[in-house]
């Protein structure tokens, strides 16, 4: 058979050179305003026009944080773009740019990594729209592994750290709290095997079922815009919600000095219309990977966007529910979180 | 036996939290001096004093890039950070700062990541001083990945592009030619077991008889203060080596619609002393990996820092050597070039 007659839908990294690979990937990837000099040289060369920029950097790994059998391709490429431009709306700033490293398998088929394109291309389109890749890598490994970097512009404004919060703040909340972790959980309880294994047929019963919750778990949409919206507000602080509220609001306690105080009975999981139960607050305090943004405004601010009040920056130290010290620890810790045998 | 007693060399990622791991890593790293929020928040913040970065990212994959038989994590830091630090120098532009995200087995010893921040730390010293590192992430993995995305300052000038050359220039190399390729070769045929595994006994060996290119291959180090000097001395082209004088002398010759013309009686790895045999010629010329700098000078222009000439852009395409066309490709493709079972 020769190459013009080989079904695309066959070929695989390891069939095609590098360059080949990029060559096709590159024309789905969207293209950032910022950049002065994009993708195809030593390194790329964006705009600062403020003359500061913002920088993260995220791993996702085949096995901790994903798995073929529930996320496809596209879904990954979404999430990769997703947490990071998160991470950049938390500081108040506008996301610019991405770069974008891949290790895979030399059997991934080439179709994959067009997919995860889409995704990533999407992702910024629809969260964070003129915000572009400029630069990647492709690796081989046996172990599917992305690492993307995030950009963005402050536009003058100072960064919303997570070390500004003063008593007497609002405390709130932008985007759902518990979902994606309550999607998670669905997963590894109901769309795996007999064996416990990961399981894609198993998987569409569960995504029909719970639609809302899986999808926030492997697609999530931050609110990105609302980032940059709060630090015009007067945000004194903020964090991206990538651990679970507890964890998070307690980093904003310890790091300003004072103590958070989360009114339990406005914990909603994005559905300011139904009461949760006593185990759908735990979720929402513990829950991590929902991508929401957590932030603390003056009293007499009204509060942009979507965020919503959840509590109160109040004298003392580390995290309270109700008043009363909340100690649970919550959130995702991969060394201690994952058993590389499950999964 | 309690947490005092434990030995610390015994002390797994597995055994601590993400957390500690990052308290004891971060002392470590140097500090950037163009920071302005350094690691601890969402993101960092840089200053962008001419109002535009430079960005450029790449992953090493435990097996196709690196084998610890053969680099210790100390080794790994030091190449990480000079790998990327060179693509920053490739464009005209001075190191700022690193973000590193690492992905590892459960049961690598913490000792091990504080080994990799030393040696991130001393090559940022030696190679770039006041860059430093602003952020990272950790993850787990089967497969020890590193993802480095570094940055840079222009300071005012136009980045020097892969295709700028222009007829009658000069094109010139500042750093070894072929050395890390012949470490690489060396370690391959013999630093290997019956078996043809990497060999850590077989190695001490190999780095006892062939020093320098064996440490050109484990812990290069690039001419990266030779990139800023390049562009202020008027370069009109420029590349890192990474892929080998071949394919990035065609890269250049390709981008800017011309032919490179190199001299072969001139390409000495490093050694301007010692003449070399045809087939050292064609590891000069094919051997990747050096990150050495290629530029192209107009003729006119006193060659800066540790470039010397070794050719000429003429009319015409491609590559030539000593005026004849050189179809050799040469360079490393992971794709093509790794198979998965041999390490």
């Amino acid at each position: 058979m020769t190459m013009s007659e080989r079904p695309t839908g066959d070929e695989t990294l390891g069939g095609i050179s590098e360059r080949e690979t990029l060559t096709r990937i590159f024309p789905r990837l969207p293209r950032a305003s910022a950049a002065l000099v994009g993708p195809g040289d030593d390194a790329a060369v964006l705009r600062a026009p403020d003359e500061r920029y913002v920088v993260t950097t995220d791993m996702m790994v085949h096995g901790p944080d994903f798995r073929w059998a529930w996320s496809s391709p596209y879904d990954l490429g979404w999430k990769a773009a997703a947490t990071n431009l998160s991470d950049v709306a938390a500081m108040g700033a506008v996301p610019t740019a991405l770069v974008v490293a891949i290790a895979a398998p030399t059997a991934t088929p080439v179709s994959h990594l067009l997919a995860f394109a889409d995704g990533l291309r999407d992702a910024c389109v629809a969260l964070a729209p003129g915000c572009g890749v400029v630069g990647g890598d492709l690796s081989v490994s046996d172990t599917f592994t992305i690492a993307v970097t995030a950009f963005g512009d402050l536009e003058g404004r100072a960064p919303v750290l997570r070390s500004g919060a003063r008593v007497g703040d609002v405390v709130a909340v932008s985007g759902d709290l518990g979902l994606a972790a309550t999607g998670l959980r669905l997963l590894f309880e109901r769309a795996v095997d007999a064996a416990g294994e990961p399981s894609r047929e198993r998987f569409e019963d569960v995504l029909r079922e719970h639609p809302e919750a899986v999808t926030a778990q492997l697609r999530p949409r931050p609110p990105i815009g609302d980032g940059p919206l709060a630090a015009v507000a007067g945000a004194t602080a903020m964090l991206d919600l990538s651990d679970g509220l507890a964890l998070d609001a307690r980093r904003i306690a310890d790091a300003s000095g004072a103590a958070v105080d989360i009114d339990p009975t406005v914990l909603v999981a994005g559905r300011p219309d139904i009461a949760l139960a006593d185990g759908e607050v735990i979720a929402a305090l513990t829950g991590g990977e929902d991508h929401s943004l957590l932030a603390t405004f003056p009293p007499d601010v009204e509060l942009p966007g979507g965020f919503r009040a959840i509590g109160r920056v109040v004298a003392g130290s580390g995290l309270l529910v109700a008043g009363r010290a909340f100690d649970e620890r919550g959130g995702w810790d991969p060394y201690v979180g994952w058993n590389g045998g499950t999964g």
